[in-house]
């Protein structure tokens, strides 16, 4: 496995590679990060992992500079999962002027988690088509977890004509049901046992859905009621929207996604599970 | 030469292409745009020519409708100038959704046209980044005539890294100074005459600046007193920038580009020079 920290270091390596996967991460690699290295190990002949905190896409009152950065054990797992190659650039290598161009994705960018963090989907967006730009593959893994930036990721690479397939991998959870996430290490003890509640929730709005429950009010307080037996979680949203837009949806009458973001003390959540209407 | 209309057609026949040079067009090809394809023939193996009137990068009160399209002619030229290919899709091929992703660059798209064409830049920002991924050229060619254009696709291709080079080809002027234009087309043999004001008084405000005037108001008063020698001339903006992200200057340091864009009747004509403080 090579490592390599500049862009002109990375397009001389790659410049004969054909059939390149690329997982892009923030780094601190977990389980969920290792099935999608695992699916782009299957698929493609050289896999590519990019580890960079992205500035753009933390407001000024995130966690960006307390976000976990493990890049010796990071490397250590993709040497393991056979990656062949891993671009861990600086902020400077990315952003070596002051950025102006972005890509904003109208829409789809427009509730759930961006409603909260204003800039957000448009720094993802943006860093994003900078790393396919730089790295050229043929398909780019992102997991299901964050499913507001894989739609706007795809939407961005639909409506842009980007030369890359989009593959979506399922959410990996703990037995208890909470999502793998690089921010479940903020959690306390405590904190971290009352933290499935989130998942419980979405299971069981969505379970009204799959019996027939079509009012998308019903749907969404029989998930805010899970959420509110545990008085140590603050939820952000709670929202049943449809999947090409992510738009709210009144009247469930196909496939909905339904999606949640929830505050456990100082750490923030999020989570969501597709409810077939049948 | 080859015609392709869909975008699959288009990347089947460049699947094995390389050395690509692309010039993008609106079509109504003119002797500035044979300029273009004409250093692209001798720099590239394969030259594409696109042509493509984007209904985005117009404002709803602008020309879309009676924009000149001259198809028969332009594929002509393009064949008389040896080009390998013409991509020429309908509207429907280039915005089969509605189209919810766009590329921005700000500061750059902020003065002169920017200033009276709200989302004119991220239009074009948006369809040439299209283009380039549609098409996966290695150069691609551009008019200096259309100064703010070529400045915001060359931030837009710096920025987000995109494995093109962007080639800007000097003016093309008729003998009397007037910038060669598609638009040129709308000007009545009376509104033709007094055109090539706008030329002059570049000239003529470059010249102040040759010649070791520092005060910015002052170059700009000598174009305007030029421009406002002609009644039938209004005057849209008149401004000094600088050369990277054209901001207005105010104490003229070193090269300045000089813009302007009048109305001349129901057209408006754009033209700049760069200016060298020595």
């Amino acid at each position: 496995m090579r490592t390599v920290h500049t862009v002109s270091e990375l397009r001389s390596v790659l410049e004969s590679a054909n059939d390149v996967g690329l997982v892009p991460t923030m780094g601190a690699l977990h389980a969920g990060h290792e099935k999608l290295i695992e699916a782009a190990r299957r698929e493609c002949r050289t896999v590519v992992v990019s580890i960079f905190v992205n500035p753009i896409q933390f407001g000024p009152n995130e966690d960006y500079s307390r976000y976990p950065r493990t890049l010796d054990e990071d490397l250590e797992k993709c040497d393991r999962l056979a990656v062949d190659l891993v671009f861990a650039p600086a902020v400077e290598e990315m952003y070596p002027l002051p950025q102006l161009a972005f890509v904003e994705v109208a829409r789809v960018s427009e509730h759930l988690c961006g409603k909260f963090r204003p800039g957000h989907f448009r720094g993802i967006a943006t860093v994003v088509m900078k790393l396919l730009n730089i790295i050229q593959p043929d398909r780019a893994y992102f997991g299901e977890k964050d499913l507001q930036q894989l739609t706007v990721i795809r939407r961005m690479v639909a409506d842009l004509n980007l030369p890359v397939s989009i593959v979506g991998i399922p959410t990996v959870r703990e037995p208890d049901g909470l999502a793998l996430s690089s921010r479940n290490k903020y959690l306390t003890a405590d904190e971290r046992k009352v933290a499935p509640a989130l998942y419980r929730a979405l299971q069981e709005a969505a379970g009204r859905v799959r019996s027939g429950e079509r009012d998308a009010m019903n749907v969404r307080n029989a998930g805010l009621r899970v959420l509110g037996e545990q008085s140590v979680i603050r939820v952000e949203y709670f929202e049943i929207v449809d999947p090409e837009e992510l738009q709210p949806v009144t009247i469930i009458q196909r496939s909905v996604h339904i999606a949640a973001a929830v505050w456990i003390g100082k750490t923030r959540l999020i989570d969501n599970i597709l409810a077939d209407a049948g």
